[in-house]
């Protein structure tokens, strides 16, 4: 039996003995948030998952049980709060959390942490919470914050995803991306036929409270979601990948001594 | 193809619409815990959420995602946090992040919202995070807390369980009736090889602070994890779910309307 | 002059000479909580600390103030938040300041630390105040917690108190035990002639919010207040004292040197 | 027997009644803090509880469980948190404590709520509590926050204390005013035999930390408890009840209606 | 170019050099409140920061940006919470930011830190803040925290001031004193022509909530502001300045080495 | 005399009369963070303040006192927190702060209310600040968020300002753009004669903790401070502030009615 990557599927006697071999951990951070008519739920907390363990594989690394709430959706970003099915966390909370989770690692004897994040809103809280654990470690830990998975992408990929017409990364929310990612690694939860572009029928750099209904998505994606597709995907997905592993070995290098 | 019971396998629409149909929520508890040589760290995250699968197929009901990190656990029925791999909140980031997510739920448009925990521990942070959220609610929901998801089994199960040594349930922990349940669900993540019964040196009901070795079962199995078998997991886990569905049903019905 | 078991009646060199020679501290927590027709709102805090000061006499410690105020009553095991009277802080308040508490007794230079709780719903926070406390301190204090004070009374003291027909522990509030006891330790604060038994119309193992009618005692009292007695008081007592200073003794043993 | 002005020494229904019969509540908040060498540590929250009790006689109010812990003791006014047995909660702890006490009083139904200190450094944390609780009312409770217990002294009461010679009531700290309370009331807490004056080698009007130890007397004593008697305790008391009885006759009246 | 005594305006470098050279630095904290109809909302902000600046040209300190909002405004010292323009934080909030602020200061390397309040809502909240952060202090920092700006004036300003009618300090808020201080630092932000005098048409030693229409100013000066100079203004200010410079002098020396 | 922009040198009437009038309010929010050896610690909180006073001067604002202490600086965007003079919150500090403000101005009867914001470590927690205001809000106010104060510059601008060498904005701390309006708008704060250029080592898009050597910019700056010019910052300065004064004068109309 191969073994598992997701940390938790070890027992504590496995876990300690991989430990004491330098294995490091993964924290996949994602949302439970809307996304468009064809995406599920899930899509955030799936992608930073499945990243984990494409990272993990190559990295001596594991997976922890992701962070499955992450913080509030944002109008521009994400659709905003007013949607049925984003279930989100309090920044606090959140913070709270993750700060306690790492703070176990640290625990455990890894000094190999990585926070491997896909759902932007939940920049800075991550940041704070591996502040905040670091603060209390006595024990040496390196901790890697990735909150954006990916800084950006060839010229190929980029004309292969966004056929020329590249809307900025800020509002790519279950549009081509997303949907490309998942037609490609779980294809069996796209509503292949319910996929329909989305858009705000304004666009603007800021945010308004309460929710404004022109700036947003009625039906939650808020960019060209026909144009994705499985090839795409995977195109992408293979580009995504090896940068964080090469970023993970070198902050993380297999042999690393406490500091 | 099956509607997932999963709530985050759904789209924003999908749910919404089961929402206006009644549908309900069941959020499982669990922890990432140590569970003995043979059992893994997700047993009782696993185990609530199989748990809540089971009764959310009876009950028009839609299982969220788990909250995989549980309150710390405690040395005479979890082993306590001296485990590697033992992963846990605080008491105030569990309470935040659970009266978060019933906020949402509550927010959906859900009526019936159950929280199903598997992890003694969680025990009153759980209570404190539904008190808190429906204090804050303004719409009519209605919050059923099972913390402990059995009351008692009947003598006939209680004599195939235990065979006559029953120790009492505080130290029931990857012991013989989780380490069964994992035979009979989850066979593919039982070491059946490493099986073997724990005890701490002593056993009190009270805690010490710091920890104290001889209150600790040294290979965090704390009873005759050996006694375990599929069929007695079967035919527990038979006896378990029932009454939950009957509780659900009782305290959610299915048509309830905003008291 | 005996010297009083109160902590707070001696003046500040008093005490310091008593820590200097091994004494403890036993904090009591206690509630403000309904206790039916015929017992005061005071009955939890007041059998509290009468526990404390039954087991400081034996061990060379001191009571201090009582934790008067309480976690919030839950419906199954105290009657719950809807009574006038019951007077609850919330989680994160109990929390808090037992954890303030506990760190001045450990600044204090006491090594021997009891939290003797007579409230059920207290349970969790207490000992995460403790597990709090503990983390930050860095003179070597052992702290006790002791969240039940029985964990069983001998078959023939049971049938004594409950005459064949024991309810189980979680709903006996207010009911045979509570009131003997009263009638025996402070019979001035037991209204005899207001004795009546109680029983929630539905009794469940788990918690529905809002409050539902049908599983709250209309008078408060649980079970068979009725059946109380002095003399069934006296003879339980006699049995709970002991086995607590024993705990105390053990654990906390005179000569306690840092660990 | 005559009825308790104890709130938690009278049963669930009896308070009932006497709330719709218009009664009030005095929440007496004090501290557990050293006292020089001559008076206990519970002076100040005995102090709290008596002139509550006063007041209550006069007012048809009741007494609730004193808060025994109180803010950090201040070197200027208290010694300091130096001392061995001042057990003190932080500014949060404390705030959010009488917070849930007041937010708990007004949901009883009593419109009547006073607030009453007799520990200067609680000031603040006091009224920060009840400004939070009144956020929270929407059934109209009135408070009435009396963080100094007393104004000013008649010129004749004022001589008789203090003999030509007061120092400021800051540093009154178990000096002559509460030597001769306690004297007055509670003679068996005083060492008569241990009185002695006692004085920080410099005063100034502000704080610093560390603490200093020329900022602090070494015994605990900020004044001269040497020229306290009962006689002065009495007559002192009398002077301060009646005022504290006409401020809650006159800002809580007995026939409040909501406002 | 006279180096400014403001530290924000210095680069890293210079305030570098300048700690390496014994600087100390003062926080000036003030509130952003009405202060009747004559003087601006930055009174109390203004008063602390030209305090510090003062302070700061005689002690090789830095004046550190302002904490402009302070804690909630009462009723019988500053107008309370009733007025437009009144900006207040929460006790948490003000704690928090503080104790931050002073952290930061300690990993400077700042020995000589000075807290210098003008508002007198924020007493307590700011020694709170210092002890916390003296608490978290390994480097060894002296804090000194001055809550209340000047203890007493000399009777010949005493007379100047008030003319022979002294209300006591506590409603001194937008009266004769903080008029005559800002008509001598700042006439250009004096409403010469709105000067008027204001009473509350009651006062009392204690609070009431709700806000009571007749325990506040309804102009929001609690004293006779018509009777302020600028003249009055600069030899109260040339009173109340270098005790301060003193106080810091002494406390904070110059060549304070760590202790 | 002009009436001033800064909404703390009005007096309570005059405030009361504007927002009745209509007025909004800008709260600017920057951070005390080091700038290179040529910018001062205030950079970010006098932008903010600047440009708050540029839009409120067309847009019927005030001003309110700047949040002078932002989140922590981030090693990539700020230089990280080793720097002496970095002066930072915590997160939940900024949060509880700004959250509390907000709160107020919706007190004061501002429907108008605009965080603006020039610190790019502040992202996410404004927001969650204003949401939480806007939770709490039962008076119909606006809140337009802005922390990014501008999207993107004209290809001229860009041109001018980077000469063909953009090195992202993430970067651009202290370099040309900062240098550049602070030469032009306060040439009194630039130390001329110390600006030199900077850059760390290696530049990646993630943190790591602890900070590494190898990713912070040895002097501060991030980027070619040398190729600044007060003529760069004039063109840049008047194209930032053109949209901003659009953005609030459609997000928030000067005759705003409550929604």
């Amino acid at each position: 039996m191969t073994r598992s990557l997701d940390m938790a599927d070890l027992t504590w006697p496995e876990l300690a003995e991989a430990i004491s071999n330098g294995a490091g951990v993964i924290l996949p951070v994602g949302a439970t948030e809307q996304h468009g008519p064809h995406l599920p739920l899930c899509t955030d907390a799936l992608l930073a998952t499945e990243l984990a363990r494409a990272v993990a594989a190559e990295s001596n690394s594991f997976v922890a049980p992701a962070i499955s709430y992450g913080y509030r959706s944002r109008p521009q970003v994400g659709g905003g709060q007013g949607f049925i099915g984003t279930t989100s966390l309090s920044g606090v909370a959140l913070i709270n959390q993750v700060t306690d989770v790492i703070t176990e690692f640290i625990r455990h004897g890894f000094r190999r942490i990585c926070i491997l994040n896909w759902h932007m809103e939940n920049t800075n809280f991550l940041y704070e919470a591996a502040f905040l654990a670091k603060q209390k470690d006595d024990l040496g830990a390196k901790i890697l914050v990735i909150e954006s998975p990916f800084d950006e992408l060839s010229p190929k990929t980029m004309d292969l995803l966004f056929e020329g017409d590249f809307p900025g990364w800020a509002i790519e929310h279950a549009g081509i991306l997303e949907t490309s990612l998942l037609q490609y690694l779980h294809p069996e939860l796209v509503r292949e036929e319910k996929i329909e572009d989305g858009e705000a029928p304004r666009r603007v750099s800021y945010d308004v409270l309460p929710l404004q209904e022109d700036l947003v998505s009625s039906n939650g994606a808020l960019w060209k979601a026909t144009l994705g597709s499985a090839e795409k995907g995977k195109q992408t997905w293979n580009e995504i990948v090896p940068p964080l592993v090469t970023a993970v070995l070198r902050e993380l290098p297999m042999d690393l001594t406490v500091t």
